[in-house]
């Protein structure tokens, strides 16, 4: 893509929101006429095609109706009941993304969750671990933990970081949360205001999407390749967007399953210095590497807080514990913490006792090796059964997902419609768009069903295909 | 309080929060001229008084400053840094109440802390539990709960519902939290709009006051008695200011330990569905009865849906699991459970079954009826102490807390700032108040501190307070 289309896609975003935008106020009401699309073109001083695109998707998405020879008109929401929908948050939430739909859909061959097969983990040791706490520790549930994290959790992250990248940190510096998405839903609340200008890669987590989305976010995107991001285009974008925060998931990228090089992680600080843009890095893969290490992560070149830096080890090692850690600089903290003792008052101590102990025992070394071998297997699967068709990927160094894309322009939403036939799950592309649409690409997890299943379910789907 | 003055409250009250609010915004910036008080008066058309008592309160509390014979001024912050206080949530945050330095500083007399004594509670049957739970669901570790909560859970507890108040229910209509916090964060994310009104009840609980005030809201008061409420003045607010929601916490009322009669709950309802006001009911003292139960519950009393019930079990039987739980109709909850899933994806799995086998044990009942004696015995405990002196407060039924008045408007805040030279904290009743008046007042909670502490605590605070 070119950057004029892109400026195209960011304009057709705006027009977007602007209309949803005011949907939502209530500044248009049901049934209301919206503008004309020469109005509407004229007024923000855009080309009509872009307006014309933004009002079918928004029909599309049922939120905008059309009257032949009239012109467009507000759709009415019946889904909520009038006393509470006059409040834009609930309606923002309720155009959610499919996704928790997908995901709830019972299938014998699910390649749509990026979670870890449960067989895959650690359970029996952590029950072990679990009988521990409760010798070492025998009122822990009785306890509170202090809204910051488990101070002896805290200090054990801190050495851990410090040993393993050398950067200065301590304790203090490090937040607990329960699970890493509290981390960006605490970010978002504390740091966006509605309107403020959100940066994105191209594809990105959907639910990171959903959550800077309801905040009122206005959100802008930068294509992630397989060599990173076009950093001229990063660059312009900071300083004529002038973007609050950049959402970003370097290593072994949800969906994509790309890398962001060592090089351009140090320049991308120096630009988000230079343009005060927080850059928010969600790091939850970084030890699920296939050969070799991934570079030090982004915050590990910061030396002025610009980063904030998520760091969820759950995923594989107990996504049930809802354990995740976030590390940043003193005044962002102090802010953080206010908010989180308003949300929920501190994560339960209990699991944070968990997972100190199996974190600070050497069988977490001994599982995430083993685990690394297994899941490097179930990737090297899919790709033998991918390799019969004409489908393309890149085949990705570490992480959970190969980002796939079908040829001429095939659907993916389609092609899930026809795959749930088969009880076969995946993520279709525009799921993890915030242009909502990449429509000829997919997201296939290889981390939840095992090898038996995984070649089973490939084959159905690419029979599916067809 | 007659009617004239507490609408005088209410006033004064607003312009408060106009001021406040203006500089959060920072439509008013640091170190602006605040209009002069003739002027702020004139412009609002109430009375000059009522400005200026506003305005010394926002001086008290260091909001602005005064320049003699010059005016008022916009105070600088100089806690937050510049680049992120331009967002009017993370001030709002920052003025938060004082509450959580009090309960961080270690005392030897704790009487902040409604919280109960670890040592009153079954810690060592709860570790039973958890091995149980572990043999039951080897995996639950791995596993995520659904956002909604266990439906085994929410069974069980609808099952507890039904038979308890014979209302009609089930599991679709129980949400799990982590913390009751939580929910009055959920419920004011979801429903509550910037400028919103709601109601009530002074003194409150502070966490609340704090959440809503964070959420931009106003707020309005009636006083609770021990009688409960004066529900013409309730209608009263009801019918004039449209508030979209009344928190209450009508049972064993923290921080005064009031009842609200069972007469009053059934007209509150049908008051709640005439003017179309939510009831977010908090109810988290309700099996901590001395004598006789307590009236059921206000939701029990609701046919069509006005009412939002929220029962933290966890306050008696583990502070530490964070386990709640919330009763609402169905739209609201399609609502809530969006909210959740950005929140935090689903409360842990394994908290929440820990909590399920403890609660559907005969030994939670076991548990409550020796707790209720052990409180009992520490509330006649500090009442017997407190009868030496000329305070005043009306013994409770139920609940954790004495809500007590010193004599001659001698201020809490002052005795508390000497008791702490005596190692003994409390709660002052501004802290508690959402006008941050009731300076004479305090909370003293005797469920934390064993029955020597107790006494002795009791004969050094009021020794402090001569």
């Amino acid at each position: 893509m070119g950057k004029i289309a892109k400026n195209e896609d960011f304009l057709f975003n705006q027009v977007y929101d602007y209309v949803l935008n005011r949907i939502e106020c209530k500044e248009w009401n049901e049934h209301d006429k919206l503008p004309s699309i020469r109005q509407l073109a004229l007024e923000l001083n855009i080309n009509r095609l872009t307006v014309l695109k933004a009002y079918q998707l928004l029909k599309k998405h049922n939120k905008i109706y059309v009257k032949d020879k009239v012109g467009y008109f507000v759709q009415s929401k019946e889904t909520v009941p009038p006393e509470y929908s006059d409040h834009s948050i609930v309606s923002a939430y309720v155009q959610k993304s499919s996704l928790s739909e997908i995901h709830q859909s019972q299938v014998d061959y699910n390649f749509s969750q990026a979670l870890i097969d449960p067989n895959l983990l650690p359970n029996h040791y952590l029950s072990d671990y679990v009988k521990k706490v409760f010798d070492l520790y025998p009122k822990i549930l009785a306890t509170y933990s202090n809204v910051q994290g488990d101070k002896e959790l805290r200090d054990a992250l801190a050495h851990y970081f410090i040993k393993r990248y050398k950067t200065v940190l301590d304790a203090d510096n490090l937040l607990i949360l329960s699970g890493s998405q509290q981390g960006i839903h605490l970010i978002a609340q504390t740091f966006i205001k509605p309107r403020d200008t959100v940066l994105f890669e191209r594809p990105s987590y959907s639910a990171a999407i959903d959550i800077f989305r309801a905040r009122g976010a206005k959100i802008l995107t930068v294509d992630i390749t397989p060599d990173g991001y076009d950093l001229d285009e990063v660059e312009q974008y900071m300083k004529r967007y002038k973007p609050r925060l950049f959402y970003l998931n370097p290593t072994f990228h949800n969906p994509t399953g790309y890398t962001v090089p060592a090089a351009q992680r140090k320049e991308l600080v120096r630009l988000a210095e230079q343009y005060r843009c927080l850059l928010l890095e969600d790091d939850a893969y970084h030890d699920i590497y296939f050969e070799k290490k991934p570079p030090a992560p982004i915050y590990t070149f910061d030396t002025s807080g610009t980063v904030i830096y998520l760091r969820s080890f759950c995923k594989y090692i107990s996504p049930g514990l809802r354990v995740a850690a976030m590390i940043c600089q003193s005044s962002i903290m102090k802010s953080l913490i206010s908010v989180k003792a308003l949300t929920d008052n501190g994560s339960p101590l209990l699991n944070q006792k968990i997972f100190l102990h199996y974190f600070s025992s050497p069988r977490l070394q001994q599982h995430i090796d083993k685990l690394r071998i297994a899941l490097q297997v179930r990737k090297e699967i899919m790709e033998e059964e991918l390799n019969h068709t004409n489908w393309q990927w890149n085949s990705p160094d570490g992480g959970l997902n190969l980002w796939v894309q079908l040829p001429n322009d095939q659907s993916t939403e389609v092609l899930l419609t026809k795959s749930m036939a088969y009880s076969i799950s995946f993520v279709p592309g525009p799921v993890c768009d915030p242009l909502k649409t990449l429509s000829s690409w997919m997201r296939l997890s290889y981390s939840y069903t095992n090898e038996n299943q995984l070649r089973e379910g490939l084959k159905k789907l690419i029979h599916a295909a067809k």
